[in-house]
Formats: C-alpha cells, sequence, structure tokens
C-alpha cells in the first residue's frame, strides 16, 4: 500500500486536522465526536447536514460553508457516522428553522440518520439521494446515492440561503434528488488504508461498469476499450433514466474517483456533452472535477440533472466553501 | 495503461475540446495551434501569458480568466509549445500595455518563449520560475519550475488586473518568483499515453524523493516510511532555503501530483503546517489540492512563499477562471 499516511487509526483525525488548518477561515472542526461546522454560524435558516463515510472528499466536508451545508460528519473510512455525531452537530447548527438531512442512500447512513431524526428535539427532514442508475429502480436496498448529492446539496443549499422553510428545502430537494441520474466506471480498485491491499481484482485489460464508491464491484467487469465506447454506457443508462427530451436544460457533471487526472475528465466531459448536444438537450451547466470520489480509485462517473429557471438560479448562487467556490 | 482515452494522438485535442466546452463562460480555444484565451477579453491591461507542456492541469489552461491570465499555450503533453502558439496567442490578447511571459525554467520552455519574446513586436517580458529547491541553485540549467508557478501567476495577474505596468508586473513577478521554494516526492510515476509504460521504475517499498513533474526521476530513490518521515525531508529542504523567521507570514501550498486523494493531501498539510507553526511561522494563506500534476503520479509538493502586505492582496483579490476562483 502506497499512501501518504502515519498510522492506519490515525488517518481520519490527522487529515481532519489539516482540513480546518487549511480552511479555518470558513470552518471549526469539533472532535469526539468528529463533525464540522461553518465558522460563521447561520441565524433563523434551515440548518443543512450531511455525512457518511469519509474517503470521498470534498464530499461532504468541503462544502461546509456559506450557500451550501451547515454541518457535515464524517464517519471511519467508507463507514457511517454515527447518530451522536448527527445528534451534536445537528443541535449546534440548528438556528431556529429545523434541520434537513442530506443522506446517501446506504443502509448504515439511513439507519443512523433516521435515529439520529427521531433523537432530534428540533423540526427535521431527510432529504434521501439515490442517483446511480447502475442498480435497478427496484432494486432490494433502492440505488445507492453517489456523485448527484453534491447537486442536492449546493441547490437546496441556496434555497435555504435565500430563506426557504423546511418543508420547501425537503420539497426542493426530493424534487432535485429525483430529476438526477449517476453512473461511473473504475479503471482501478482503491485501496482501504485498513486493509491495505485493493478491495477488488481487476486486470491491466479489465474495466468495472456502474461500480459503487466504496469499492463495491460493478454490475460487470468488462474488457478495456477506448473511452467513447466505455463512457457511452454510462451515457445510455443515465438517458434511459431521464429521458431528457430535446430542448431539455440539463447540468452536467463529470466526477473523478480521486486516481483520474483532470485531462481524461475533460476527454469525458467531451463525450458527454457531444452525446447530448446530437440529441439536441442544452447543456446549460457543467462541472468537472473530483468531487466524490473513492480513495485513490481512478475512474469517474456522469451525472445528469434536469434543469429548470428555479434550479439553474439556486445552482448559480453564490457558494463559499473549502472545495466549491464561486 | 488503463486511461480514459480514444487513441493516444488525440489525448490532448479532445481533452481541450471538453475543457473549452465545459468553461464557455470563461475561455474561449483556438485550434491550429493550440491556445486558451479569456472570452472577455481585457483592455489597456498588461497580458499575462504562460504555457507549456500538457499533464499538469489545471496548470495552466485552468487559470486564464479575470484576474489570472489572458492566454494559456498548451503544449503536446510533457513538451514545450511552439514559438508560433506562444507569438499568436500574445498578438491576440496584447491590448497595449505589453505583454508578460510567465515561463518554467526548463530548456525547452526557455527557448521557445525567448524566440516568441523577439518575434513579437509588442513590448514583452518574461518572469522565469525556478522554485524546485530539490536540484541546488547552481545547477547547470538552474531549478525547474514547479508548483509555485500558479502562485506567481495568481499574484502578478491580480496586479495587472489593479493596473500595474509592464515593469512592475515583471519586478513583481521577479520578487515572487525569488520567495517560493518548492520540492516534491512520488509514490509512483505517470504514464505519459503515447509511451504506454510508466516512465521510471519504483517498487511498492519505494519513494522518489525530489521529483520532477515530468515523470522525470528525483534526487534520490528512498525507502518507503511514515509520511511525517517523509513530508519533513522536503519541508527541511525548503526551510533550508527561504529560512522564514518567527513571526515571517507565508502561503503554504500542497499540490498533489493527479494520483493522490484529497485526503492524504491534507494530511500532509497538517504535518507541514505543525512543522512551521512551531518555529513560530505565521501561515497567512493555504492552497491544498491538485494544481500542478504530472499526469496519474502519485504524490505531492510542497510549497512555501514568503508573503508581505502586498502579495496577500493580491492573492486575496478576486479570481475567476476555470480551477482557481474565489
Amino acid at each position: 500500500m502506497k499512501k501518504l499516511i502515519n498510522d492506519v487509526d490515525n488517518v481520519l483525525a490527522e487529515s481532519l486536522s489539516g482540513f480546518a488548518k487549511a480552511h479555518s477561515d470558513i470552518v471549526e472542526l469539533n472532535e469526539l465526536p468528529y463533525y464540522v461546522t461553518r465558522k460563521q454560524k447561520a441565524q433563523n435558516k434551515v440548518a443543512l447536514i450531511s455525512g457518511g463515510g469519509s474517503g470521498h472528499e470534498p464530499l461532504h466536508t468541503g462544502l461546509v460553508g456559506q450557500g451550501m451545508l451547515d454541518a457535515a460528519c464524517p464517519g471511519q473510512i467508507f463507514t457511517s457516522p454515527s447518530p451522536d455525531q448527527m445528534m451534536m452537530a445537528a443541535q449546534e447548527v440548528e438556528s431556529g428553522a429545523g434541520v434537513l438531512f442530506i443522506v446517501k442512500n446506504y443502509a448504515g447512513d439511513v439507519m443512523n440518520f433516521e435515529i439520529a431524526s427521531e433523537m432530534l428535539d428540533s423540526p427535521n427532514e431527510t432529504v434521501l439521494v439515490a442517483d446511480d442508475v447502475s442498480l435497478p429502480a427496484d432494486h432490494s436496498t433502492g440505488r445507492r446515492g453517489v456523485a448527484g448529492t453534491l447537486i442536492v446539496e449546493k441547490i437546496v443549499g441556496a434555497a435555504a440561503e435565500a430563506g426557504a422553510n423546511l418543508a420547501d428545502c425537503k420539497a426542493l430537494g426530493d424534487k432535485v434528488a429525483n430529476q438526477i441520474a449517476s453512473m461511473g466506471l473504475a479503471l482501478t480498485s482503491c485501496t482501504v488504508p485498513a486493509i491495505g491491499s485493493p478491495t477488488f481484482d481487476i486486470t491491466d485489460e479489465q474495466v468495472e461498469m456502474g461500480v459503487g464508491i466504496h469499492g463495491e464491484r460493478g454490475r460487470e467487469t468488462l474488457t478495456m476499450t477506448d473511452a467513447t465506447s466505455m463512457v457511452e454506457q454510462l451515457l445510455k443508462a443515465i438517458d434511459e433514466e431521464l429521458k431528457p427530451k430535446s430542448g431539455q436544460k440539463v447540468l452536467l457533471h463529470v466526477n473523478g474517483f480521486g486516481g483520474t487526472p483532470a485531462m481524461e475528465l475533460y476527454l469525458v466531459y467531451d463525450i458527454a456533452a457531444k452525446y447530448w448536444q446530437e440529441k439536441g438537450v442544452v447543456i446549460e451547466r457543467s462541472l468537472v472535477g473530483n468531487y466524490t470520489t473513492s480513495l485513490d480509485m481512478a475512474g469517474c462517473s456522469v451525472t445528469l440533472c434536469l434543469l429548470d429557471d428555479e434550479l439553474t438560479q439556486y445552482w448559480d448562487a453564490s457558494v463559499h466553501t473549502a472545495n466549491l467556490r464561486w
């Protein structure tokens, strides 16, 4: 295992310490339990809280700040945070307008956020994100929440900042979550520090299609081919789910998993943009980069979100976090 | 070779096409020869131009925009752009106040920018960046220009935007370049698409100290150990070069080479911040992320820049590029 770490038991602690120092103008870090909050707490605003296992940075800690999250609860790598973490974060940032939890659809995260929701005295709601179309819509535990989560957090974050109430934030989050679809492919597995070896085996000639963000295998292992052929499989699955018509405005997000350089991500973006432009779909907004990562995994995911004027306006609203800023 | 590409001959063309589409609100791409300019051309402002081999994205194309570069000239991967590219880019963005070339110290880049400088009718100056302290200051071809280049571009970009003239931009660039030091380490080699295999061999137990950003070997190959021990070798070399005193304000930049996730980069930042804070050095500003990359190489570099009030003010000035924005 080749990683810049000291001790597998301290990776999260040391990384969060560095993150909090590097962005001390934007965030504050609580230890025991870990959670990250805005340095400038909002007042009388719906408090947006997300969280999940670590290893997906900048999701979610890097998205705490004005215009986006009020708090993020990082669990150990690929491990759900505890209800106590969520509760304490919620109590710290709740400012009189209730709490909205934004949760990626994984059994552990869902269960622990449910417990926190029940324990919390303040009014609260939950938006579940399940945008990974590599699994069928009727999968037993539902589809996984992946890179579309950032889009939900950005859009609902802008609405909350503009004064939307808890019911409206919940409705907006559900609306966005229902018009996002994502799918990913991996060229390598990630390596979890505590395990020390790649989570799945893949040869130099193979690609894992429909991969998750925790080193789960995808829905099938195929032979490596050219980027266009591989990426178009993602695009077709997304297109079949959302069925954007000619003239439909969309946000196109190409996400890197952590080990793939910008040069390849922009090449993938080019393939995806051409695919939908040829169908008359209007790419109104774009985001390309490593946002929902899986440690050092090489590969990418593509996410499409159907836009309307309201969503575009919220997407464009100013945001000031460690890793997303405009 | 596991990469998301179609044809090794078209990687640059397809990647630039995607980049220009994804950021069509900020940049324009010229083809044959390739250069990227601001969509909104500046007027009566010193035109800042940089460039170099591709494979280091977001450096330099991702740094074109308000508050930073006016144009960037991308060569083929790890290959200098041609004097023609530089000339044509300069002619397009020169707006009556002259041209400042910001050049990383590599023989090919230096030679070609010199030719462009001589061919160009407009007044022009060049700032050479040679911040890599892994080589001795009296090295035959000088030290290499690495991640400190972004800092020169940001600070001089802000000064140019504020109306500084060519002589002042040149003097400021030289000043910044002289108070920046960087050094990097690699855990893996990068793989150049046209070659198809790693540029240097390194075992699972080795680390390459003082590595360059083109897959050059470092100054020594050592045995992998804990992050603190490895990173402190970078910090010591930088500290010996700049000798920041207690109370000195600095900008600390931890740069990823493309294959190392944010979690590890923040852990490295934590080590670096502690090192200088214990010496009483004041870390006024920070930047952590993949900015000066080497394709898919795993590893990082650390850069320190001595700050004064003028430099901090220019660093803080608004910037609106594809990959650096505040």
